[in-house]
């Protein structure tokens, strides 16, 4: 049972996108179709290996990526050498594509965290159409305020939260599909990793994952975690949230 | 010397400015003249006593604001009502003005923390100006940019800095304009909101002071801070940032 679980959440994280497939959605479907078909043609594939690390926080921006297959960390490293991770991100995320409105620089550091094949593009493809396309602008403009309001919700989420509502939350994220009220689902990236991205060190994530088990019914298993009532998880998580579930962002 | 420090500071964060005053900033300057006159004709001033709710997370938005004199405080509520402080404003700024392009509703409530005078401004003067002036638009994409690398900064230090470390920053970022190595300077609010603000329950607050004041050259006295050594402080606080003193973000 749990190994087909894994096997099930491996293929869905690994399954391909096409090339440019982000072009169909928003906020790149306004594009000008001229402009779409020069962003496509000048696509950069490339593979990378876990640890690889596609560019660095402020380094001078030239391209933005898609992801086809694999996982990127969004990251800064402090002076004193640790490291805050901002995001992680699924196969057909977008990242580096709001350099050219923030300074030219990336606003943070990428690196793989399971080996991906990227698409990379001329950011100034983007920046023109931004200049000449206002119908395009103004789509760009609301993409880049949901990902502020995202970076909000963040910020509500960690002043909130304890850490078993944190762990919850993420969980009952990716449940946000499910039609039912019970499910098996695994976690998709590893435990350390999760703790990173959710701003815990590694023991409270370790206490947090063990107060949740015992406050709801979850059971979990390694990677592997049985939820018999989804709304039980979502009573427990979101009396800690502005919203309710399942959420927008 | 307490008093002086203390009257100097009121004085300083109650100088009222003057209505339609962040016209001539970034983005607004880039309004089209006859939009900057119509905006300013159809301001409306307001004056708002602590405690005053403006408006609500969600609330359907029709108006943005300047604050004229007086602080803000912008917080979300859960379901449980507990508050999460998303930020704390100064006199000089504008909120709600993203609402717009954020579904048109705001994205969080509007509380006043000390007595206000406020203006507030139709929000479809700015939506048109958005629509019809291409180089406004540019330049509030940049704005709303640059208010998300803010709260990406945010979730950085709550990731990395310990209590004292994020004290210690909240302080340096008060010594910005400092052109010495040593100054005196009053906190801006009471102690419980900064540590709301902070994301922090007042007791690690107050713990993070004691260990500031203990391991830094600092001095704190009720809301008057002397800080001998800026530079120390902030080799004390940076090393946990992606930054360097003075920051920008």
């Amino acid at each position: 049972m749990a190994v087909d679980t894994k096997e099930r959440c491996r293929n869905e994280t690994l399954g391909a996108r096409a090339d440019g497939a982000f072009c169909d959605g928003f906020p790149f479907s306004k594009m000008r179709p001229a402009a779409k078909t020069r962003l496509i043609k000048e696509g950069m594939p490339q593979v990378f290996s876990r640890g690889h690390v596609i560019f660095m926080h402020e380094d001078q921006a030239q391209r933005f990526y898609f992801i086809k297959s694999g996982w990127i960390k969004l990251f800064r490293e402090t002076i004193g050498g640790d490291e805050a991770i901002l995001d992680v991100l699924p196969p057909g995320s977008v990242f580096g594509e709001a350099a050219f409105c923030e300074g030219g620089v990336y606003a943070y550091g990428a690196e793989v965290i399971e080996n991906c094949e990227i698409v990379s593009y001329p950011l100034s493809l983007l920046e023109t159409e931004t200049r000449e396309n206002g119908e395009f602008t103004i789509e760009f403009l609301k993409h880049v305020a949901a990902r502020g309001l995202a970076r909000d919700k963040e910020i509500e989420l960690r002043s909130v939260q304890n850490a078993a509502q944190r762990i919850g939350c993420f969980i009952l994220r990716l449940c946000r599909e499910e039609s039912g009220n019970e499910t098996t689902l695994c976690l998709p990236w590893e435990k350390s990793l999760i703790a990173a991205r959710l701003g815990m060190a590694p023991e409270t994530f370790s206490r947090g994952l063990a107060r949740l088990q015992k406050d709801t019914a979850m059971a979990i298993n390694g990677p592997v975690i049985e939820i018999p009532d989804i709304k039980m998880l979502a009573r427990y998580t979101c009396v800690a949230c502005s919203n309710v579930f399942p959420c927008k962002n």
